[in-house]
C-alpha cells in the first residue's frame, strides 16, 4: 500500500514546475492570480469505478487522459482556456503505486497539452471502487464565454464532429471480443481517450457568430433538451443530418444495434454542440474548414415551444432526455 | 431513486440566488469575476463513507455541516475569505430524498453563515458507499495571506483551541454507549459538526504578526511535521502545554485512553495552528482576548533541524507524524 505523502510527493514531482503567479500543490489551498479582464470558469466531474470507467478495459494510462479530458471540456464547451487542475482520488487498497504512477502519467500529460496547471488535490482511502473527482478552472475575457441559455428561434443547430463513436466504443470494450475490439480503434479511442475541443471553443466563442453551446457528455438528445430548457425554446433535429462515422455505422452493424440511437443516446463523445443564427451558418462552416481544416455539421433548428423533436422519414417524436442520466441508472 | 435532474433542481433551489458577479448551477461551469487586488485560493477535500464517516451516527444534516466545514476550514488556514462552493456527490441507491434533501440543507446553512455561494458540482452513482468531493474558491487581498512555509527559527507555536476533543468524540461514536455520548455532547460535536475559524484566521493573516499557519486535520503531530518540512525547520513541543479540555480529559479517562495521544495522534479538530515571532505573542494574545473573547495558546517553539519533538518530564520524543493517514490506515 502506498503512503499518502509519498503519492503527494510523486505527483508534486509530475506535475511539473508552477507558473509565477501560481501557488501550486503543498499547502491547504494552492493560490493564483486572476488575469485583468478575465471571468473565471470552474466546474468538477466525479468519476466512478463501475459507472464511469471499468479498469477491466481501461487502462491506468488512458484513464488519466480520459479523467482530464472530460474535465477540459466542460471549459471548453463555454469557449474558455483551461488553466488549473485539482485532482482528488478515493483509492482502494488494492492499486500499487505502479498502475498510479501510470494513472499520474497520463492525468498529467493530458494537462500539458493544454498548458494546463495541476495545483492541488486530495488524496484519500477508498474502501470499495476507485473514485475521481476532478476540478478545473479555465478563464475567458469578458464578454466571449457561451452559455446554454443563448440560443434563439431559428438558429442553426450544429455539432462539432460525428456522433457515437463513444457509446459504440463502449458497447465494443463490454463485448471483449478481440476481433470486434481490433477493428475499429477510432471507437475504442473514443470511448477511452476522449479529445477535447478547446481550440475550437475558443474560436467559436471568439467570434460572435454562435450563440448558445454546450459539450455532449449525455448524448445528443439529452444534451440538446437541456440546450432547450436554458434557452426556453424547442429543437427539430434531421435525423438524416445527424453525422455518423463510417466505423460507427459498420460497428452498430456488427453489434445489431441502431447507429442513431447510439448518436441521441450513447453520450460520452465531448463534441461542441452550438447554435448560430440561420445567416451565419454557411460563413462559420467555411470558417472553420479553413482555419481547423475540419467540418462542423447542421443537425436542425431552434424553434419556438419545448422538447427535442426528432424528424425523419418516419415521421417525428420526441426524443428529449433519453440520453444517459447518471443517477438513475 | 432520485433522479439526476430532479436533485439538481432541489439543490438549485436550496443553493438560493446568487450575486451578480456569478453565473451559478446549471451550465457546463460557473462563471464569476475575481475581485481586485485579491488573490484566489482553491482547494479540494473528498469525504468517504466508511471512512471519513460513518451514517450509523452521522445524521444528514450534521454530515451536510462538517462536509462543507472541513472545506471552509482550509480557506480559514490560509487567513482567505471563502466565496464559492462546487458540491459532488457520487450517491448510492439507498439514500432517499429526504436524506439528500436533509443533506443539501445542512450543507446549505453552513454555506450560508459565511455568506458562501454554492455554485456547481455533480452528482453521480456510485456502486459502494456515498463519497462526497467538495471543491471551494476564496479570496484574500495579496500580501495577506499565510503559508505553512512562513516559520522562523524560535518563533512561539501556538493553537486557537484545545485538542483531541474530535478525536474522543470520535471514539465515544465508535462505541455507541448512549450514556457516554450524552456524559460529553461537546466532544462529540467536535467530531459531527467542527466549526471552521474563519474570522480567526482572517484577523490573524491581517494583523501582520502571524509568520505561518494551517488547520489542524490531521493531528498535532502529522500538522506541525507538515509545518516544519515546509518551513525547514524543526520545532520542541511542551507538552505541559498542550490545551485540553475538561470534557477531554473526563472522556480519556472512561475510555481509558491517553488524552495527550488525542491531542497529538488524533486529528480534525480543525484549529488553527501558527507561528508567530516570540516577541509579538504576549501581544496577538491579548489582542484574540480583546477581539474574539478567547484564548490561543503558546505550545512550544520553532527550532532549526528537523522533526517534532515532544518534550515533557519523561524526556523528549519525535512524534513526527503519528498523525491520521488517510491512505494507509
Amino acid at each position: 500500500m502506498v503512503s499518502e505523502r509519498q503519492l503527494i510527493d510523486y505527483i508534486k514531482r509530475a506535475a511539473g514546475k508552477t507558473p509565477a503567479r501560481v501557488q501550486g500543490i503543498g499547502d491547504d489551498c494552492a493560490v493564483f492570480g486572476a488575469r485583468a479582464g478575465c471571468k473565471q470558469l470552474v466546474s468538477v466531474d466525479t468519476l466512478v469505478e463501475g459507472i464511469h470507467f471499468d479498469l477491466a478495459w481501461h487502462g491506468p494510462r488512458e484513464l488519466g487522459h480520459k479523467a482530464a479530458a472530460v474535465n477540459i471540456s466542460d471549459i471548453a464547451a463555454m469557449g474558455g482556456k483551461p488553466c488549473f487542475v485539482l485532482l482528488s482520488m478515493a483509492l482502494p487498497a488494492r492499486l500499487d503505486f505502479a498502475w498510479l504512477t501510470a494513472f499520474t502519467e497520463g492525468f498529467t500529460a493530458e494537462l500539458r497539452e493544454y498548458e494546463i496547471v495541476l495545483i492541488g488535490g486530495d488524496t484519500v482511502a477508498s474502501p470499495a471502487g476507485l473514485s475521481l473527482s476532478i476540478s478545473i478552472i479555465g478563464e475567458a475575457e469578458e464578454g466571449r464565454i457561451l452559455y446554454r441559455s443563448g440560443a434563439g428561434v431559428d438558429d442553426v443547430i450544429m455539432v462539432s464532429g460525428p456522433l457515437g463513436d463513444a457509446a459504440l466504443g463502449l458497447k465494443l470494450c463490454r463485448q471483449g471480443r478481440k476481433d470486434l475490439l481490433a477493428s475499429w480503434p477510432r471507437l475504442t479511442a473514443a470511448h477511452l481517450t476522449p479529445r477535447p475541443e478547446v481550440a475550437l471553443g475558443r474560436h467559436l466563442a471568439a467570434g460572435g457568430k454562435v450563440t448558445a453551446m454546450l459539450d455532449m457528455s449525455d448524448g445528443l438528445s439529452t444534451d440538446l433538451a437541456h440546450m432547450c430548457e436554458a434557452s426556453g425554446l424547442g429543437a427539430r433535429l434531421d435525423a438524416d443530418l445527424i453525422p455518423v462515422s463510417a466505423p460507427a455505422r459498420q460497428a452498430a452493424s456488427a453489434l445489431e444495434t441502431d447507429v442513431l440511437d447510439a448518436a441521441l443516446s450513447g453520450g460520452e463523445d465531448y463534441k461542441l454542440l452550438f447554435t448560430c443564427p440561420a445567416a451565419a451558418a454557411e460563413d462559420l462552416r467555411q470558417e472553420v474548414m479553413a482555419v481547423f481544416k475540419r467540418q462542423i455539421f447542421r443537425i436542425g433548428k431552434m424553434v419556438s415551444g419545448r422538447g427535442v423533436l426528432l424528424c425523419g422519414r418516419d415521421g417525428e417524436r420526441d426524443v428529449s432526455f433519453q440520453g444517459y442520466e447518471h443517477v438513475t441508472e
